[in-house]
This record gives structure tokens, sequence and C-alpha cells, in this order.
């Protein structure tokens, strides 16, 4: 009947998955998944996510993979609790606006922010070493398109609109990440985003998925 | 009023928009744009997609970019007509795959396969030279994507369930062009994944779009 999670509380794509159950007040099991060790390329897994990735989603008998599909199933399926992050009565402008901003963070701001958190943060845990032209080139991309934001959040409160919505939601795991390495500045030094994060932030269920990365 | 595509006939991303369309039964405009000339740089441009890259849908006074962002409103806004391609009252389980499946396109197929054509076909194009060591590599990639797709495939029709979705229709601008190339048998090789491709690049809505394409 519950809701489980298969991961990893320091997983960014864990976290987006816990960030979208947390603003919905849904309660969930989190199955940790030992990387380590492979867990996730052992059949008892790949029989849940085939392309033996975390996170997993489990809701009763649905299994569902790909975080971004797995927040979004969340805001689909449990759009009368908590606050409508697709909001689907907002008419064909306000959702126009939605779906493009879902898009952009998963295609333009995901990739490069993706790898300087894995250069910068994960690569170090890891015992290996940063590379400085890897930074330079990622940094110069993800700063061009938080350009890009800095213009959209001088005309809109939220990415998509008047309203938080999961267009905001799906960044934060990265972004906290972020601010935690030398190249923080890509979103302090942007006053249109940084306070965008200061109020996405101070959110209540935001406080409480945060509180809970180890990192 | 109209529906405007800003774009070219040949691009994956142009493609992925016009096979919606079509697919919906709708009328529309191609506005060419030069990236050349770099007319996607210019002014007028960036007004309508501050990232400068095609496509762009203009719906009435709306303006959308990122092509599934584009392809999802079309499915969405124009629901009543033609094929549903999100399934709209197929129920949580279909719904769930359906969300699996348009981010399985988008994260796990989309970057392997954008980069073997791009090496095998429009880098020679441009007078470059293909780099087979990314081929090999990124045909790798695909190559153990497309064995999860088999398994799917062998117990489902389409990648979403019983059903033609969007799932499926977001992949076939760059099956279409992998075709095309020496690594076309990472698709025919694959007997449910070859028989899937015949069977959508079948449908009158698609021939019509692969006939629009110039390469």
């Amino acid at each position: 009947m519950g809701l489980k999670v298969y991961g990893l509380a320091m997983s960014t794509n864990t976290v987006r998955v816990v960030a979208a159950l947390n603003e919905k007040g849904l309660d969930y099991e989190l199955v940790p998944v030992d990387l380590r060790t492979g867990a996730h390329k052992q059949p008892s897994f790949l029989a849940l996510n085939p392309f033996g990735q975390i996170p997993v989603l489990e809701d009763g008998d649905l299994v569902l993979f790909e975080s971004r599909a797995i927040s979004r199933y969340i805001a689909s399926r449990y759009k009368e609790t908590g606050p409508d992050l697709l909001r689907s009565g907002g008419g064909p402008a306000e959702t126009a606006a939605l779906e493009v901003w879902l898009e952009v963070e998963s295609q333009q701001f995901g990739p490069p922010i993706a790898d300087l958190v894995f250069e910068l943060l994960i690569k170090p845990l890891l015992g290996g070493t940063t590379d400085p032209a890897v930074v330079e080139k990622q940094a110069e991309k993800l700063g061009k398109v938080l350009d890009v934001y800095e213009d959209r959040l001088s005309k809109n409160k939220y990415l998509a609109g008047g309203h938080f919505t999961l267009a905001d939601l799906n960044h934060m795991p990265y972004t906290h990440y972020l601010l935690q390495t030398p190249k923080a500045d890509l979103v302090t030094a942007r006053p249109r985003v940084l306070a965008w994060w200061q109020d996405i932030s101070a959110r209540p269920a935001w406080k409480k998925t945060a509180a809970s990365i180890p990192l």
C-alpha cells in the first residue's frame, strides 16, 4: 500500500523525488540501495528499473523510475493533496509555460549543473581529482543558462509564472549542492536567481527535505 | 491565430514538433530559421526563445520552446483532435508508464543517439570528420539502452503499453536518421525494436512527416 523510494538520501535524483513527496505531505519509506556493492545491478533491482539506476518509486502495484517522471507522477496522482504543483486549473498559457520550464530544467540546466556538482563535490568524495577544465567549461554553460533565468525571474516570481510549481522544485536538489561548492556564485551573483532560491528553499517542505540530506 | 513553427525541416527537434502536429492533423506554417547566418542568435529570435535554439511554436499568443515541451503541449491542448497521445483516460498505471517512457527517451535514449547522428550524418555535412571513438562509445551506450527496449517491447506493443503515445513519437526523428547511418543495425538487429519501428513509421502521419524531411 505505502509509498517506497529505493534510493539514497544523498543522491540528487532521489532528493528530487523526496522533495515532491514532502511538498505533498505524503508518508514514504526510503529503502537504501548500496551502490558500492552494486546492489543496483542485481536482478532484484533490475526488475524494478531495467536501467539499474536510483531512484525507483513503488506506489502499491505501480513501479516507476526516472526521477522527473516520478516527481510528475506524484504531482499528478496526488493533485488534491498539498499545493497543485502542475497548476492544472491554470489555463493554456500557464500550462504551456510549465511544460517549457520543466524541459528547460531537464535539457539546459540539468546537464551542466550535474557535471559541476560531480566534479566539485562527488568526485573528490570518491577519491578522484576535480578537473578544472571541465569545471570552467560547464560553469560557463550554466552561467549562460542562468542569465536567461535572471531575466525570466525579473518578470515572473517563479519559473512557470506567479506560482511555485514542479518546474521550480525539479531544480532544487542540484542547486542545493552547487551552493556548497566554489561555484556557488553562479547563483549568488545573480540577484533574481538568488531571491528565487531564498524563497523556494525557505518552504517548510524543502527545509524538511534538506535536513534529510546527509551531505 | 494559426500555428507557426520556427525551425528547419531537416532538424530532428523540429521534426519532433512536426510529427506531433501531423498526428493531430493540424495545419501549420513552417518559418525557416537560417542557422548559417546566425538568425537564431538575433534579438527578434531571442525574443521567442532566449536560449537561441530551434524549434519554437507560436500558437496564437502563446510562444513555446523546447521540442519535448512543445510536443506535449500539442498532445494536451489538442487532446480531442486525432489520437490521444497522452492516453488521458488510461488510469494511473498507464499514466505512470507514459511518464516513465517519456523520460527514458529524454534521458537515456536521447543523448547517445543525438551524438551518433551528429558524428555520422551531420558532422560530415558540415565539412567535419566522424570520430570513430565517439561513435563506438555512444553506440555501446545506445545498444545497452535498446536492449532494455527489446525486452520492454516483447511484453508491450508500444513503450507505454498497448497504445501508440507521445513516448513512441518522441523517439521517431532520431531513429529515422540513425537508420540512414552505418549504425542502423542498432535498431535492425533487435527484432522487437525493429517491429516497433516498422509499425510506428508506417503511420500515415509519420509518412507525411518523413516525406517533408529533405535529408
